[in-house]
């Protein structure tokens, strides 16, 4: 069975997102409701929603509020309909499963799609494009339920990915929340730091700039997340500690023999990561260029790579600044490619360096 | 006094891109020595050499051995001249500056344009092009000496900021190796990790593979780094845990209001990051695609973007999948300049989410 009618309640960025590609999906009639008059309005506008009611007669209930209110907003739901399959989109799993005791007419939910934007103005269709939407089931969840649940997430451009909402918790406290702690974390000790006259920030390099990309990101959203997850995270942020407080140890000792291996094993460990990204992970290589900043200096670039066919894997300009130009890079597939790259760029005018990723 | 005749110790990356830059640059004789005869010929091969000597006979010296052999050399480089002037290439600056003592004739450097590739097969004139070029004068420094090593870094493209030794390694410390470690700790963490039969690093979303991005890094050269600058390292991982520590408290404590001031420091710290790469920070708008995965697609978003002479700050691909594509992320300045973007892209049948990068 298809959803035929869905209601969204909270048409934020997600709610009217998913309302966006939902319509596009070829679901009939999408109906939802917000605490914010001006939410609906805009959803309305920009066709993410049908009509405005907070009636839940409807096929499937998105639950797309924040995520303190998602447990008794899920509950509510439950409640108020008999017949609809219901779900959330929220970032944590645990509490709102918890709320939703063993009702077989939900499912938690979680696309993954990390937007710093807000609001349904930035709502797109193309949101769920190839992201992982993990879906949380219980032992007492409707089978026909689920599969209608999955093959919507799917319609939507997303991959659903079945997982156990407490083990979703602990993955997401070590692949998101850590690394966002961190990043604030890292962030913040820079910014309190002075050396003589020179400050951390402004000297900051592009190890510093790629691990703090995602600091300072909406606090009203990541103060509910981190405080809704605060278990796992905490357990996360204690052995984060202990493997530092080695890495001290080892620098104490002056032991280049640990030092060695645990960076041997982060090389490992990152290919493993890049693994799925990359297929061909090692025969990858990487070209950096130095451009100068101005309009038409990429477009030359890849027309010319495209022109010869050269798949780029990955692809970056790090604006250094107006005088300085940047730094572009490229991830490409297989050395005669990188080879023939590197000649076309050369041929252009520019300086290559060109590496294998892998030592 | 222009340099004339230049003589390099150690001809691997760094010393054979000199090399390069400094023939591109006017200097009418480079010569140069290494422990691996493969190194020399390859260096007298691409013309980063032209001669190979141990002589060291010339305007200036360059020391471009690892860094644990640099006290040892820059001593003997001075003991074996008496009118060069010696500088090294270091990425730690306090054990070879106290190893020169105060003699007048030695400055110590540091070029920050770190490389993954290795050999002077890998150098490039290029190298230095825009990229932040440290130097260690001291009190006992010959001004006209240290004028020369200024103007002549210059002339390679760089940029020099002099800086006290001991200050640069605390800088490095807290912007380059506190990074490099914590990406180490995180991908070792999350490798460490299984939940329930999923891998954190098959899960790894943006946010940690852009946090590790530097981990694994060649430890023949990261080894001696951590452990040179041990001292000044142990000091910024110490501040660390103690502020993942204030982290876990907050989480434990449920304190809303710490996590919300504590998020915004982060976002003011990041502002100030970016304000020198990017003068017009609080007008960047970031521009999401969605695309697929193949050769052409980014040489038509270029060139249409070229065209209309919209100027991209940033422009990143990430690859996820074959199956699933990538996703293009665009920094471009001034709300207007982003909707013409925006516009281009939908015009050309791509889904685009725009957001302010600022709240």
């Amino acid at each position: 069975m298809a959803i035929q009618r869905l209601a969204i309640v909270g048409t934020g960025l997600i709610g009217a997102s998913i309302g966006l590609a939902a319509k596009r999906a070829g679901v009939a009639e999408v109906v939802g409701s917000d605490a914010d008059e001006e939410h609906v309005r805009v959803a309305l506008e920009s066709g993410a929603l049908d009509g405005a009611t907070d009636e839940l007669d409807a096929d499937l209930v998105i639950v797309a509020v924040p995520v303190a209110q998602l447990p008794t907003r899920v509950r509510d739901v439950l409640a108020a309909t008999r017949e609809a399959t219901v779900t959330d989109v929220g970032s944590t799993k645990s509490s709102v499963v918890a709320a939703a005791g063993n009702d077989a007419r939900f499912v938690g939910g979680h696309p993954v799609c990390g937007s710093e934007a807000r609001g349904p103005a930035h709502a797109n269709a193309e949101l769920f494009q190839g992201a992982t939407w993990f879906l949380t089931p219980i032992a007492q969840t409707d089978p026909q339920r689920y599969r209608t649940l999955h093959g919507f997430v799917a319609a939507l451009g997303a991959v659903p990915v079945a997982i156990d909402a407490r083990a979703h918790d602990r993955l997401m406290a070590m692949t998101s929340h850590l690394p966002h702690v961190l990043a604030n974390v890292l962030l913040n000790h820079a910014g309190a730091t002075r050396v003589e006259g020179h400050e951390p920030l402004a000297a900051a390099g592009g190890s510093l700039r790629d691990m703090t990309r995602v600091a300072g990101a909406n606090p009203r959203i990541w103060v509910d997340i981190f405080l809704d997850n605060a278990d796992a995270l905490r357990d996360s942020l204690g052995e984060h500690r202990r493997r530092i407080e080695q890495v001290e140890e080892a620098l104490e000792n002056g032991d280049a023999g640990f030092l060695a291996r645990w960076i041997g094993e982060a090389a490992t460990n990152r290919r493993a990561m890049l693994a799925d990204a990359y297929p061909d992970a090692t025969d990858l290589h990487r070209l950096r260029v130095h451009v100068p900043d101005r309009p038409g200096v990429l477009a030359g670039i890849t027309q010319a790579l495209g022109a010869e066919r050269i798949n780029i894997e990955d692809f970056e300009l790090h604006h250094v600044s107006a005088e300085r130009g940047g730094t572009l890079t490229l991830l490409v597939a297989g050395a005669s490619q990188a080879e023939s790259a590197a000649a076309l760029l050369e041929a252009m005018g520019y300086g290559v360096l060109v590496a294998p990723v892998e030592e």
